[in-house]
C-alpha cells in the first residue's frame, strides 16, 4: 500500500500505511511516558490492531471515554487531565488520540492544555476524522450544546491515516465523513465533485482520502486562524451545526456531524442561488446527489428560532450578524455572506419541502 | 507620572499611567463588545477609578467573580465561559482582565480557549500581578490543588499596569509581590537585591516595578516556552508552590503566593548552598531579609510526604525527577538541578527550625 504525506504547517499527514513512520517517530522522540486516548469503540475495535503493529510501543496507559459526540463537553476533558495529572504525566509525555472526531477534537484540546500543552499525535479512526479533522490544528469540545465553542488552534505533531480502519465502519460512519469530502469538491474542485458522484461509496480509496486532506491542507495553511479563505470550509456549516447541535439536544439517536452538514449543504446551495448566482442546475444536481445518501430529516418549523439562536452563537459571526460561505457555482466559494433569519427561515422551509 | 514601555512578544507593556495609551487602543480596535472581569475586591475597588478614566468605554458588560486563589478553578472558568456565550461574546469582542493574578491568570485562560481564543488585555491591580503576571504569556487554572496545572501559552493585546492601584492594597498583598521582586534580583541582579534590602516597602516606585517587568519580560523572551532559562524564574517555586497547594487545601486562611514563595526561596537557597556553591553568608543574608517580612508558617514534619506528592506534579519535572532552579551566588540562577526527597525533607526541616 502506497503512503502519501502531506506537509501541513511543521507537521506531517501520512496517508495509508502509516506504522513505518509512526515507528520512526516514536524512536526519536523517546517520550517518557504514552498514553492513549480511546472512546469505547475504538478501544474495542482499533486499538488491539494499532498496537499489534507497533511492536515498539511497549508500555503505555490507556485513558478510555464514553463513545458519542455527546460526551464532547468539559467533564469528560476534565477526566481526561484528571487521568494524565494522576498518571504522572509531564512535558515529556505523549497522548495518542485513536479514535473518531470526538476523540481527536477533545483529546488534542486535553493535551494543549495540560501542563499549558504536551506533545499529541491524531490517529484518526473515522472517514469524516481521517478527511476532515485530521489536519488544520483546531482542537475543541462543545458546552450548552454549541459546537467546538472552547478550543485552541494547536497543531499535533503528527497524523496517521490508516485506511484500514474504514472496514470497521458502519455505513452511516462512512457517509459522515463521505459529506465532508463532497463539501472539497463543492467549494473548489468541481472534478472532485463529480468524480465523486459517480464513484460514489463504492470506492473510497486512498487517494481520494489523500485528494480531500490536501484540499483541506491548502486551504489551512494559507490561512490557519482562520481570518478569511478558512472560512470557505464552512460551507454547509453554519445551518448544518445549527441542525446538528438541535439534534444532539433533543434527539434520541442523534444525526451525526456528516448528516447535518448534507441538511446544511442543501440549504445553503438554496440560498447560494437566490443570492450569490449558483444556477440553477447546479442546485438540483447538489439536493439530488445529497438526498439520495442522507436521511431525511425533518425540522418542526417551531425549532427554527432554536436553530437560530444556535447559528448566532456560531464562531464565525462578526457585529452581531450571522456568517455564511456560500458558492458562485460548483467548485467556487465565497465568504462572509450575511442572510437574514426570513431567508434561512425560507431555506429550512425549502428543504423540508424536499421529501413531503 | 512618567510611562514606561516595555515591548514583549508583539505586544506592549505599560507601566505608570497608562490610560491614554489605553484610550489609544480600544480607539483603534473597535472592538463589538466589551467584557471586563473583575473580583468581587477589584470590582469595588478598582472599577470605579478604572472606568472614570476611560470615559471613551462606554458600554461593556461586568463579569464577576468571587475573589480568592481557591477560584482559580475549572469551576469557575465554565461560569466565564457561558457568561461570554450568553452576553454573545464574539471573536471580536475584548475581554479586560481587571484584578490580581487569579483573575488575570484566568480570564487570560478563558479568554485564550473561548471560540479559541478572542482578544485581552491585562490590567493587573496587584503588586504581585503587576511585577509576575503581567508579562509572559501564561494563562491558567488549578486542578487538584495543582498550580496553573491546566493552561495556554497566549499573549495578550497589551498590558497596562496602573501603579496608583497599589494603594488600595493591604501590607500583606504588597509583600506578596514583593517576593517575586525579591526573586528578580537573587537569580539574576544583585544590585537590585541589595536595593530592594535598602528601600525595603518603604518606596516600591514604578521606576522598581518598571525594572521587575524589564528583568521578567528579558528572560521570557529569550525562551518563551520555558524550554530552558526560563526556568530561573521558578527559583523558589518548586517548594514555594507545594507549600502553596498544601496550604490552601488545609488552612482556613492560607498563604498568598508571595509569602509560600518566600518559604520556598528560604529552602532553595539552603539547598543552593549546599549544592551549587551558593556561600553561607549569602544564604544567612537571603534567611535574615525574607525571615523579617515573611511570616513564620510551621510545615508540619507529617505534611512533607504531602508537599513531594505535589512536587511530584509539578510541570518543569522531567524523567520523573523533581525539577529544581538553584543559586550559584546572589544574582547567578543555574536550572535543571534535581533533589532528592530526603535533600527536601532536610530543608523544610532547616526552615522550620529557623523560629523555634
Amino acid at each position: 500500500m502506497q503512503t502519501f504525506i502531506i506537509n501541513s504547517e511543521g507537521y506531517n499527514v501520512y496517508v495509508g500505511n502509516s506504522y513505518g513512520p509512526l515507528q520512526t517517530f516514536l524512536e526519536e522522540k523517546k517520550y517518557a511516558k504514552t498514553f492513549i486516548l480511546a472512546d469505547t469503540n475504538t478501544s474495542e475495535k482499533c486499538l488491539p490492531k494499532f498496537t499489534e503493529k507497533l511492536p515498539l510501543l511497549k508500555e503505555y496507559d490507556i485513558i478510555e471515554i464514553d463513545a458519542g459526540e455527546a460526551h464532547k463537553n468539559i467533564d469528560y476533558c476534565i477526566g481526561i487531565w484528571k487521568m494524565l495529572l494522576d498518571f504522572g504525566a509531564g512535558r515529556d509525555s505523549l497522548l495518542i488520540n485513536l479514535g473518531g472526531g470526538m476523540v481527536t477534537d477533545m483529546g488534542s484540546f486535553a493535551a494543549s492544555t495540560y501542563k499549558r500543552g504536551i506533545d499529541f499525535i491524531q490517529v484518526p479512526t473515522t472517514l469524516l476524522s481521517q478527511v476532515d479533522a485530521s489536519v488544520g490544528g483546531k482542537t475543541g469540545i462543545d458546552m450548552d450544546h454549541v459546537k467546538n465553542i472552547i478550543g485552541t488552534f494547536t497543531n499535533p505533531e503528527a497524523v496517521f491515516i490508516d485506511t484500514d480502519f474504514l472496514y470497521t465502519l458502519p455505513r452511516r460512519e462512512l457517509l459522515s465523513g463521505f459529506a465532508e469530502m463532497i463539501k472539497h469538491g463543492l467549494i473548489c474542485d468541481s472534478g472532485y465533485y463529480f468524480d465523486l458522484q459517480s464513484n460514489a461509496m463504492g470506492s473510497v480509496d486512498n487517494a481520494m482520502i489523500f485528494h480531500s486532506v490536501n484540499i483541506k491542507n491548502k486551504i489551512v495553511l494559507e490561512d490557519p486562524k482562520e481570518r478569511n479563505i478558512r472560512k470557505a470550509l464552512n460551507f454547509g456549516h453554519t445551518i448544518g451545526h445549527a441542525v446538528e447541535s438541535y439534534s444532539l439536544a433533543h434527539d434520541k439517536d442523534p444525526l451525526l456531524h456528516g448528516e447535518a452538514i448534507a441538511i446544511g449543504m442543501i440549504c445553503e446551495a438554496w440560498l447560494s442561488h437566490t443570492k450569490t448566482g449558483l444556477e440553477e442546475s447546479a442546485l438540483t444536481d447538489i439536493k439530488n446527489f445529497l438526498l439520495a445518501y442522507y436521511p431525511n430529516y425533518r425540522i418542526p418549523e417551531g425549532a427554527f428560532a432554536e436553530l437560530a439562536e444556535f447559528m448566532k452563537k456560531d464562531k464565525k459571526n462578526e457585529k452581531g450578524t450571522i456568517n455564511f460561505t456560500l458558492l458562485e457555482g460548483i467548485g467556487k466559494f465565497v465568504i462572509n455572506q450575511t442572510c437574514t433569519e426570513e431567508e434561512i427561515r425560507q431555506a429550512l422551509v425549502l428543504y423540508n419541502g424536499l421529501f413531503k
